[in-house]
């Protein structure tokens, strides 16, 4: 997705350094309430991503009339070894405003991300599911495949 | 682990170009019986992987004696912006050769991982367990949280 789409209202598209002042980051605090990062921080995240294309693909949705960001999600893609190298996209941190639910948005993104994970060679994209969100993903064509485990870090 | 480390008669290392011919390969066919990287395309992963070194980690076993690899494991860092920009480490990929297990050669692999993971900042490692998996990651520190869940993409 070189170029925006319209959707419901909404322009979806890449990620942009703008972003952090139409609203991401209070958009983020559904997910997370803790600590997130200042416009600088976000700047940099941006940054980031943007240097690894072929790594890291983060949408947006901007309403359009009042220039807010509703909905946010990313795919990392994984190169494995295995598969012939394969590669498997990881989604992650899906995220609509709470108001702009049950409309169809969040699977418009999920669409927009399986696409371009396809489009680069993923051969398959998983995700995480935490939040009782499997029943929501199973509804958007996602499978149980096993149990997510992890060990926190202390630094 | 810039260096190498030995345990149990073998040397635990990055992944190296020469592995492919040191039985790489035949060790992932543990893992999937399906089409492997040939030669050409194993040291095009190699390369791919050296390339972002904030990003993979893929380290192995080596038996001393018989030059052969006999465990191998990677992690793929991803970048959030959750988390005051958090990083978290996906595990993938743990294998040991089913002659050189219930020795404690995984549970070092893994070790060394979560804290090469800690080392570049991750705040958690996750995996995605599969195979009757989980019991052996809970031994070795793991917690459940949620499902995982795939899409299959045709080409």
């Amino acid at each position: 997705m070189e170029h925006s789409l319209e959707f419901l209202g909404c322009t979806i598209r890449n990620l942009s350094e703008d972003d952090f002042r139409k609203g991401f980051n209070e958009l983020m605090t559904v997910l997370d309430t803790e600590a997130q990062l200042d416009e600088e921080g976000f700047i940099e995240y941006c940054s980031n991503i943007r240097k690894m294309p072929d790594e890291y693909m983060h949408i947006v949705a901007e309403e359009t009339l009042s220039g807010r960001i509703v909905a946010s999600a990313s795919v990392m893609i994984e190169r494995k070894y295995l598969r012939t190298g394969g590669k498997v996209g990881h989604l992650e941190d899906l995220i609509v405003n709470p108001s702009f639910r049950k409309q169809g948005l969040g699977k418009k993104i999920l669409d927009i991300l399986i696409t371009r994970a396809r489009e680069k060679g993923c051969y398959k994209v998983i995700i995480s599911a935490v939040h009782d969100s499997s029943e929501y993903f199973e509804k958007n064509g996602f499978k149980k495949k096993g149990l997510n485990m992890k060990i926190l870090l202390t630094q």
